[in-house]
């Protein structure tokens, strides 16, 4: 009689770039009571460069030629939705668990790879797609008591948040994008992140796992940090709070999200999320729980991803129930932090009438002189939808020639 | 043939007090698509009393009735150590998973426990024992990367908390404990809560899960809130931060721990958790991660107790490492808030004198004339060890006459 016994976890690679790199160098370190993790196959677009891999390990740009290695788990790491996805199913068609941190494809054919993984009942996890360096999705997968939630609130974009933070501190955007770039924080093309396409993408996946709906990220309403001004953040501070770039979404009834640069007022737990800190806010059942930590960044995302390598080969994941309904989410009714700048400004009474007039009740209000000479009224207004904001502004800038601009506003939850 | 489903998880439970009734009536509800959970016995003192059970469950007085009734999981609600301790063996010996919310029993036979889970493959979960609403220790358990830790600070006691927090605002200490028992928040018996038993046995649990190490909780140095005065409150405020009972382990080499009331400086993130509410901050190879939410209360009790019942009926909870090794827990070198209280003070600056001559450096200080009339001074200091403080205010007290009194402070992380 033969017996066999695993003396490791053999792995694939789709992709070996920074977190591919990382994790090779982590998984190569001494793994104590546990089976070491043998990367055996890699899928790259250039099979010649010099990678950190074991001689014996299969570097290739051909998928089939990786597939015949036979691995235990696929990891994914190409971000992206091509070719991530056709690979991820073909993995999960072949009962391979999958292990991705990529938030993109997650958003945007999560319901398929959901599918998928259900109908081959192959584990499927992505700890690291959605603030990285804190394990909580896995957690809640597991748990459903906890995780009968009905909103969440969430800073998610590491790079956002540290430019952001960097510019309430005085920094320019530009300069402190360029700081981020220096520190490994913000990609060499930072765009997605500055635009809050990264941000909406992560909030389609806490979506999925927590209110088990798809909604496509470019359907939610998104802004980015571009279009915050020096003095929308001094204001905000006048006015007791700070912005930060933040997700939220709330299916208490029906579905509304965003995410956008919003004014948090000093005493909401988000308000102190700094520096490329991420947090989740999550409305539970039984209370409100928060989860906070490093967001990104190769070495910890490596080592989020190794974890749920660890998961996988202990047998401890089931696979997921399946696909999901898609949705729609609607922009929420909010607060707002609406700011006017002119040479020279109407009186604050009159610009608070305005509002009123437009169903736009301010709550408070502040005035100061910017740098350069020009004066910047702001106001904080009650919760209106969208649409009024707009109109109100529009008015606002036909009647006295201001410039106006508005962020959503949270509230202290309760 | 014969193919034999499950079609429920039957649980027995040791104890049936506020968390089993909560149990009871959560269990009682639809399970969507999960198994329901079956509550088959009940082990009670009296089984003469009513309970929310089902008529067909065994409620007995007698331990071997209830084994008797071949329970799928054992959960355990009977606090303390006798008869816990033995029922607990008997049930792992059995090879029946338990899950149990009892800190005071883990803290204290911790280890002998996991011992016996080890010996017979069978899972031990105890998610409810520290900051009961917030899913964390299990996933640390799966998880080896993110476990990686070096230390923790955290706020444990809820009930002590709630107390501070109300103190604060200007409360007797005396009247927020008759507030926070008519809210249910603290037991009609507080003084394991007030004297900082609770949380040092929560402390000894979270050591045993991170650090690996068994110290038992009668030997970590503990201090309870009673002794918290106003004068210390408001002098932390003008210090620019609040006092929180708090507990701390650091076992980055040596292992060192206390559990006290201590001064946390406003940029600190425990120092914004406030009421009721429970946090663990934990040091990890990648960065500090933040978990924060309800800590106690039968309803979120239950839901926690009921998720770990879950994970083993899902067969997704392996058997711990077994038994730890016994670990002595020094006492930490901190900052420290020293509060001098007399009709007639000495002067700051002959105070500052005394202590430097003493070891003991002040970085800060403030002086307020009490309610009551009498002068009051603070210093906080750097960092120095315990007896190098006694013996600075016992000289301070026999030099001027004064009434002295010392907490640990805490410093912002880095």
């Amino acid at each position: 009689m033969t017996t066999c016994v695993a003396s490791s976890v053999d792995v694939a690679l789709l992709g070996c770039g920074n977190v591919g790199t990382a994790l090779a160098r982590l998984a190569a370190q001494p793994s104590g009571p546990h089976l070491p993790v043998t990367i055996t196959s890699a899928l790259v677009r250039d099979p010649s460069r010099p990678r950190p891999l074991s001689p014996a390990a299969r570097v290739t740009a051909d998928a089939r030629a990786l597939f015949a290695t036979q691995p235990a788990i696929v990891i994914e790491l190409l971000g992206g939705t091509e070719p991530a996805r056709p690979l991820l199913l073909e993995a999960l068609g072949r009962r391979i668990p999958v292990v991705t941190a990529n938030k993109s494809l997650l958003a945007r054919h999560g319901s398929e790879l959901r599918a998928a993984a259900a109908a081959s009942s192959t584990p499927l996890l992505y700890e690291a797609a959605v603030v990285a360096g804190v394990p909580f999705l896995g957690t809640f997968a597991r748990r459903p008591q906890a995780a009968a939630a009905s909103g969440l609130v969430a800073i998610v974009n590491g790079t956002s948040n540290f430019v952001l933070t960097q510019a309430v501190a005085g920094a320019s955007v530009t300069a402190a994008v360029t700081e981020a770039q220096r520190l490994g924080y913000a990609e060499p093309d930072p765009r997605n992140d500055l635009a809050g396409i990264d941000a909406a993408e992560k909030l389609a996946v806490l979506i999925q796992h927590f209110a088990h709906r798809a909604v496509h990220p470019d359907a939610i309403e998104t802004r980015g940090i571009e279009a915050v001004s020096p003095a929308q953040l001094a204001h905000a501070r006048e006015l007791g709070g700070v912005i930060k770039p933040v997700v939220t979404a709330d299916w208490s009834e029906g579905l509304t999200a965003f995410a956008a640069p919003a004014f948090v007022p000093a005493a909401h737990p988000l308000a102190r999320v700094d520096g490329v800190e991420n947090a989740v806010l999550l409305d539970t059942r039984h209370g409100r729980l928060l989860f906070q930590g490093p967001g990104a960044g190769p070495a910890v995302t490596a080592a989020t991803v190794l974890d749920d390598v660890r998961e996988i080969a202990a047998g401890s994941v089931a696979a997921g129930a399946g696909g999901l309904p898609a949705a729609e989410a609607a922009a929420p009714e909010t607060e707002w932090l609406i700011t006017i700048d002119a040479p020279r400004l109407p009186r604050p009474v009159d610009v608070a009438d305005l509002l009123a007039a437009h169903g736009l009740f301010t709550r408070a209000s502040s005035s100061r002189r910017t740098a350069d000479g020009q004066d910047c009224q702001s106001f904080l207004t009650w919760r209106a939808i969208a649409p009024r904001v707009e109109l109100a502004l529009a008015s606002l800038r036909l009647a006295s020639g201001c410039t106006t601009a508005a962020l959503r506003a949270l509230e202290v939850p309760a």
